[in-house]
């Protein structure tokens, strides 16, 4: 199968590639992609993303920017970060890759423990990983010649600890090629809907 | 105490403003609201809300639009209108009028079953509803001064069902004088984070 990882260069984004790389050919999507760039906050370039793959059988997303910081301190403008980019960046790969997405395909999106385990500071990410979520479950219901949608909730990662461990006292960090085989159930399997949960 | 009933003229915004009139006093507002007009997709607009208001004990929103139509057919543009309406006009009412609400006051939003139990041409407004509840569970724990958050998930309304019925085959229809009793939990109550659910 052809795979679109868009996000290649992150940490989940490399162990996707590593891992669906194994039986299938990725083309390695990104600000730096390695293929091919996009910025998925501009719907022009996420269209013009697609114009150069052509027809794919899979579209993995594992990106998606988000502010962090006290809710008390959150401003509208600081909450479209995550608005239009893990949010709307993520479903709009949705929208304008249907038609590019071969018939029995998959796209796989990414949330994050936050929305079901929240953390100080997390509300903005949150927000936006609780709609990623209820948008796949529903849309899965009427996607069209038989393509299947998911997405993965991934804890913090092992990897990500040094940076981000502060922020999540307690949580089971989880390493990133664990994360990356949900992505490849939803890209190998047969389930839709699902909203894979790597807690 | 002092409640804003954001989409007071809605038939779960009246039924609202019914029940909490009781032991309150309701400002209604809305975009032809009686007592305050508010857009609530303009962050310019819900400022000059709060300006008239002055400081209140309560905010509940029933409000928030959303383009319905099958995610085929679904484009960013028609998505950005739940985006615009029902997920960032409901959070915005939120930051915007953190320093308005009084120590150990509250935030009631509305979210609704299409997230949970979905229905086609229901994709983007479920999209809001999960982004909507996720933020309210994570921005609980970290409100200042006492400030509880709690959203309301009605199903389809018995009111409603005549305009609205054929679209949830199957669902059981809740009286909006029943869906305003959550409200009033979340008001008159001590609970936080919660969404409930109405179904």
């Amino acid at each position: 199968m052809k795979v679109i990882v868009v996000g290649a260069s992150g940490t989940i984004g490399q162990a996707i590639a590593k891992e669906l790389g194994k039986n299938h050919e990725i083309i390695r999507a990104g600000r730096n992609g390695l293929d091919v760039t996009v910025d998925i906050t501009s719907a022009q370039s996420i269209k013009k993303m697609y114009e150069q793959t052509g027809k794919i059988d899979a579209v993995i997303s594992a990106t998606g920017g988000a502010h962090f910081g006290s809710v008390s301190e959150l401003t509208p403008e600081l909450n479209d970060i995550a608005i239009e980019s893990k949010l709307k960046g993520q479903i709009n790969l949705v929208l304008l890759g249907m038609d590019y997405v071969n018939d029995g395909g998959s796209f796989t999106l990414t949330t994050g423990i936050m929305m079901d385990d929240p953390v100080p500071q997390g509300a903005s990410a949150a927000m936006a990983n609780g709609g990623v979520k209820a948008f796949v479950k529903s849309a899965a219901i009427e996607m069209p010649r038989g393509i299947r949608i998911n997405s993965v909730s991934p804890n913090v990662l092992e990897e990500s600890l040094d940076k981000y461990g502060e922020f999540f006292p307690g949580f089971v960090a989880v390493p990133a090629s664990r994360v990356a085989l949900a992505y490849k159930k939803s890209v190998d399997g047969a389930q839709t809907g699902q909203n894979y949960e790597v807690y």
